[in-house]
């Protein structure tokens, strides 16, 4: 591998390649827990013609390549493998065009997602997705990953508003894929199988991004309950008179207690469950929505609702769910964040089966996550360098994503297989479905150097 | 051959397997003008597994199969290949679910899509793509080719509210790709390399489809231009002012005059352009906007706005659209309906260059579409007995979608590439994207059995 180094350095002058052990353990991980890698260097190209000429390379020496941006990912999908070059995009962050008349921005792919929604917002406009990381993680991540957020139900997901992507194969070769026509079906749709294939078909060099007009008014409530299933109810009652919220976000006991004690923000620490719901859009809408959503809550067995008075109270409130993940994070050496999805009916059954395998386990899962969309967050609270108890976690993890499987669900609804899922993938899907992605992979990568062992072997 | 139709034979049953030529003819043709082909035998499967075994025959074979529904498709993506076995879904045409719960439909491939939009309507809720020949195409054939509509705008395409297929591959495997999960990581999207991938893939058996809560009202209008610039000017002032119309919809002048001569709606005969505008949602919304959509028309150069007063006028007014395809149809031996399409604010450059393309080489072309989202249909008025005429109109066309592409757009915007297109598809998106297509389709169809010929040779 030297010679590809050497090379790599020359190519791009040698404050671009790391090699010094103590810059690659940097980026040895991402944000997930107990994963970690060791790469060979790490490589900053600047522009898509040096994605081109690094893959070239990589291709000649057959060396592994995984691409990252802010390593933000909650599957271990930028985790490097072992002496491996790790092709960091975070240098490639121009914004190419915002085209207002078009309702589109073209970006590098290491503009950071909330750079994207800023430049929207001063527009008038909304970029939907904002997964919980947005603060920091970049485009090309979230497009790699089909990030999703807290807005899924109203608005979808990462893949929604991706209207074409330029990507750098295995073999350097540089493709366009879609435009800025809303329909457009000259041929497969290649950009669909590029958005969530985790780095491992080729390297997303710029994105085009579909942006909708700004919703004039938003209201934000927060829904307290003694038990969880009125919390569900709620949900159910709320989409049965045909009501899509932009946000319904539930928090269990475990995470308010964990949120309070981090954030103050005055939550109900005996409480079973709270519900943060939004509605935006014009403004005659969104009164109407809040009221009837407000209704709802407190017939479905709300202790209480309280709506925000001004934004900064709606700030308040969200911070219950934003908090979420950190404030968990603070409470054990080791919290590993899932996302098992189900069919928003099946809410309150997958729920139920998490707070029983967690005591059955004797395990502390603090769960939280998206209703709207049946995209939970079980978050085990535990210790990696408790060996017994991690292999109670991993019990617990086969049981958990089976039965979203069983429910129609699926073992991740946001955060990609990577490493993390890659052993629940054949159940979940069926080795045929796995043999098929091989197959897609085996074509596009034929050396298979692009993130090798993410998502399948 | 024989063999394999004296096996289809034994596992079918005579009648469910056609040979007969006066049989074979009338599936040698789909919607598309001036492409024919002749089927070695026509079968028709009733349950999935029926299709695993016929294509388990065809792989044995090495025997080609083109799969159809109604045969409404607009680029010859359904005419059969020489001798090929015709995969006819129109039997399975069964509503497995609807789960008002979950706001979805499960259907088969052979549901015509009128079907899937009155179930949906009967609940209380929405499926939004609304191609042309929703009354009479299935949604297998809708998924097939992602097609379009006039709400494409506001409410996107086809593939927006695909949540999984059912698939049988070349070999007989078959295949669940998606979930009823909004979010969904697990693993590549397959399912949305399937949608639009025009039977070259795999058959498409049942689909998922998402549904929307019905908007609670609507308005219609018309506006009448004598300018062609201006109606183009209204469509950019509407979305500048951030409304997104549910349909915008553009006729010229040829297109004006063979409605009016055909449906007798009243539309001014001396007109250079109408645009047919719709915006629905939530009535207070819906009366705001119209309002402003109705000024903005008039500001923008509309000679006359008529506001529909009640749904029996809005439909008349819709009927100019609905109608311009068989309108122009009549008027010509040969119609052949194109979809060039372009980012929206390119609508006006495009607009002029096929006529001034029509213009210099002597033909009739009517110019109808959405122009919402840049989405144009020139209409080739034309005989194919005069093959002086043709060779003009392929001149033209090939000058129409170079400069769609020369303006970001693309050679189709809805009707896919099939036949019609093929010649055309290297230059718009290039070989190497050709190219990356190609492996794909040998990595999933090694034998190349699927739909021989569309898309690429």
């Amino acid at each position: 591998m030297n010679a590809a180094f050497a090379e790599l350095t020359a190519l791009l002058g040698p404050e671009r390649v790391l090699t010094e052990p103590e810059h690659l353990a940097v980026y040895g991980f991402d944000g997930t827990a107990a994963i970690s890698g060791e790469a060979g260097c790490v490589v900053f190209p600047e522009c898509t013609a040096e994605v081109g000429e690094i893959l070239k390379l990589a291709t000649k020496y057959a060396a592994p390549v995984v691409s990252r941006g802010s390593g933000t990912g909650l599957s271990g999908g930028s985790v490097p493998s072992a002496g491996c070059i790790v092709l960091c995009l975070v240098r490639m962050d121009r914004v190419v065009e915002l085209d207002s008349a078009n309702l589109t921005i073209l970006v590098e792919s290491g503009v950071v997602t909330q750079t994207v929604a800023g430049l929207a917002d001063a527009e008038g406009l909304l970029y939907p997705p904002d997964p919980g990381s947005m603060k920091i993680s970049t485009i090309g991540g979230n497009v790699a990953e089909n990030s999703g957020g807290l807005r899924g139900l109203k608005y979808g997901i990462t893949r929604d508003y991706v209207m074409g992507l330029e990507v750098v194969l295995a073999d350097g070769s540089i493709h366009w894929l879609g435009s800025k026509c809303v329909k457009d079906v000259a041929g497969y749709s290649m950009r669909d199988l590029f958005i969530g294939s985790e780095g491992t078909l080729g390297i997303i060099t710029r994105v085009l991004l579909q942006l909708v007009p700004k919703p004039a008014a938003r209201r934000t409530m927060l829904a307290t309950y003694s038990r969880m299933d009125a919390a569900a109810a709620t949900v159910s009652a709320i989409i049965a008179a045909r009501i899509i919220p932009c946000t319904l976000e539930f928090l269990d006991r475990i995470t308010i207690r964990c949120v309070e004690d981090f954030a103050h923000i005055g939550l109900p620490r005996d409480a079973e469950a709270i519900l943060l719901m939004e509605t935006d859009g014009h403004p005659a809408v969104v009164a109407e929505e809040a009221e009837q959503m407000e209704r709802i809550a407190r017939e479905n067995g709300a202790t209480d609702v309280t709506v925000a008075a001004d934004a900064a109270e709606a700030a308040r409130l969200a911070t219950a769910r934003r908090a979420a993940f950190s404030a968990l994070a603070r409470v054990s050496p080791t919290t590993i964040l899932e996302d098992a999805t189900v069919p928003r009916s099946e809410l309150a059954r997958m729920i139920n089966h998490i707070q029983e395998v967690g005591a059955r386990h004797r395990l502390r899962i603090g769960t939280f996550g998206h209703m709207g969309d049946g995209n939970l967050h079980p978050t085990f609270l535990t210790d990696e360098r408790d060996h017994e108890e991690m292999e109670r976690v991993e019990l617990a993890m086969q049981e958990i994503f089976d039965f979203a499987v069983e429910l129609g669900g699926t073992i991740t609804g946001e955060h990609g297989v990577g490493l993390a899922k890659k052993r629940f993938l054949p159940r979940a899907i069926g080795e045929s479905s796995v043999a098929l992605m091989r197959q897609v992979k085996r074509a596009l990568d034929p050396q298979g150097i692009l993130n090798p062992g993410k998502i399948f072997d």
